[in-house]
């Protein structure tokens, strides 16, 4: 056995998320007395809203956090089901929803839960990069289809129809509003999609994670179109609690009981003060919506600006808060161009190759979370950069 | 492609964890107005110590709590590496340190990143039955060894050495204290272990979370045998805060870029709230050791007391907060035994089954993490049901 040697894992050669990189890189900047103005991680600026915090305030008062039912709190999954009643009109029992520690466990349990080894699963490109990390992680294969402007940057049956040639597609994962495109699919695009999945007996996974961020045009939910469709959302985007790790699925039945046991191994449940604390987010709403309505100003703001000092081509912002804009014009490498950004202006972005790895190095993500002062800063900071 | 089904994927078809079907089955109890006394989760009745709590009452103020590095937040880790030096006297550099949603992400993410589908790794039977459902999940074989009275329930170098001869074995995980047996290995045990490991070119994976809790013999960590072995530990049990989600992982150099890119992808990050209270509990000996001395006088209550009322074969107790008992001499069916005994006398435990599919039937768990008031209330009840 000596011949043997200890190594890591070849499934452990996912790449490395680059925005998280470029966090770490900006951190240490910031370490070393540097004003950063952080465009790189979709992360709201606001703090969870005061109903969230209240709750989790008075939970910590008793001190004593446990397990919980791996599932999830009952008074949580129940005012999920009102949420649903109120946000899209569909009535889901709350057996159906399982809490999950962010999104992140969303997608594992729902890929261990739906898919085998070397299953192929459908994503577009560009998308987010953990998904086809996850996916790899897991002997899954992604399929990434490349999506542009002719269909908005939206999967269509015929993707699917085509990318079957090659192989059955067993799953289908969307996000829409999508990151790091912003770009949103219409609810009949979205009902098209669906239904195509549903006849051909494929999973539709549908990251629901930025809805409540909608700028143009009308968000849907799959459930609307099929009971089959697994629901992956969050409260960290909308309900500004990325720190807490706090998510969502909605479920349909045949994958309720795979998805409990494997959660009662793999993560035994979400944090106890998290779901307590997004009880109160759901009542948040007057809050919530004044922090959206800074982002739409955000957006406006650069919408207008990055055009004049140079990004003559951006994708529909449609939703989440990212606007991706086209560096070919100046740069053959984004990541190089991001760099010198960061270390010039101060300004840290994502470069596109973390969301495709084929044209991703003639684009730049960047996220409009931030504070509308930072963003008049980052505005002018870089007219007087790029000039 | 119409002959396909929607249904669930092979590998979800993992084993339900028992203990959280007894604690959902109590829960439903509890509602219904029983009182019941908690002896089948491993959970502390004691809350988070104060430090922890009020790291994180002064967290809440700001409110705003965001991703941090996927590796954990640096004071974090540094934090540990003194605990590492003040409990063991081993120096670990902090960047060895990686913060983890509990101890569950460390076992998921140490197996991704040095396991491939299809490897082999050694568990013990009677073991914690999380370890073999996410092998199974992510595509690993789980090699059970069935361990007993002659070598005081431990795997020794002897029992891999038998087991290669089936193939090869990728990986050896080890608990000690272990669950459920409450067994520890002596110093040098571990170190022949670790050591034939080590030869044999063999994942060493050390689960230290009972480490702290020790009521007979000494505790060793296997970093001070060998660099190569994986730590994984947890704030859950000696600092009492399962509610909260917060582990670490000590890995060797090999490991440290492959377990950060899927932590990335697959976690993000432990929650931060939960990775500030860490440090303060790190500060909570004094009021810990209380805890711990209470876990003793109920360890004292249960050695007496069980036996005379008809459990009269226990496995030693030297450390965790479990008795394993034997309830072959009174029933043949121990998920039988525990269900009567949850409804016909308040007392919730796990039947043995969780942790040993073979002879799992003729044993239960105890837990005596709980209040001492309520050991000498299950004691008296069990008492008047036994006779």
């Amino acid at each position: 056995m000596n011949e043997r040697n200890l190594g890591p894992s070849r499934r452990s050669e996912v790449e490395p998320f680059i925005a998280m990189e470029v966090l770490a890189e900006a951190a240490k900047l910031e370490a070393e007395g540097r004003k950063i103005i952080h465009m790189e991680v979709g992360q709201p600026a606001a703090p969870a809203p005061q109903t969230a915090l209240d709750a989790a305030r008075k939970a910590l008062v008793s001190g004593r956090l446990g397990y919980t039912e791996a599932k999830g709190i009952l008074p949580l999954r129940r005012r999920l089901r009102t949420h649903y009643r109120d946000t899209y009109g569909v009535d889901v029992t709350e057996e159906r929803f399982v809490v999950t520690t962010g999104s992140s466990a969303g997608f594992n349990l729902a890929f261990l839960a739906a898919f085998d080894p070397g299953d192929r699963v459908a994503l577009t490109a560009p998308g987010y990069p953990a998904y086809r990390n996850i996916l790899r992680a897991l002997g899954l294969v992604p399929v990434e289809i490349e999506v542009g402007p002719e269909t908005r940057w939206c999967l269509t049956p015929d993707h699917i129809a085509r990318a079957q040639n090659d192989g059955p597609i067993k799953g289908v994962l969307v996000a829409s509003p999508a990151n790091p495109t912003g770009t949103m699919m219409s609810p009949a695009a979205l009902e098209a999609l669906v239904q195509y999945c549903d006849d051909e007996k494929i999973w539709f996974i549908s990251d629901e994670i930025y809805h409540g961020l909608v700028y143009q045009g009308q968000q849907a939910c799959a459930l609307s179109t099929s009971e089959n469709a697994i629901i992956i959302n969050s409260f960290s985007k909308y309900f500004c609690m990325t720190g807490w790790r706090i998510g969502w699925m909605v479920l349909p039945e045949k994958l309720l009981r795979p998805v409990e046991r494997i959660a009662q191994s793999l993560y035994i449940s979400a944090p106890e003060l998290s779901q307590i604390a997004a009880m109160g987010a759901l009542d948040a709403t007057a809050e919530l919506e004044t922090v959206r309505a800074g982002y739409a100003r955000n957006r406006e703001l650069l919408l207008e600006g990055l055009p004049r000092v140079g990004f003559s081509e951006l994708l529909p912002v449609d939703g989440a808060f990212y606007v991706y804009a086209k560096t070919s014009g100046f740069s053959d490498n984004s990541y190089n161009f991001a760099k010198a950004m960061l270390h010039e202006t101060g300004i840290a972005a994502t470069p596109g190759i973390d969301f495709d790895p084929v044209h991703g190095h003639d684009y730049l993500r960047l996220s409009f979370a931030g504070g509308h002062e930072d963003m008049k800063a980052a505005m002018q900071a870089l007219q007087n950069w790029m000039a």
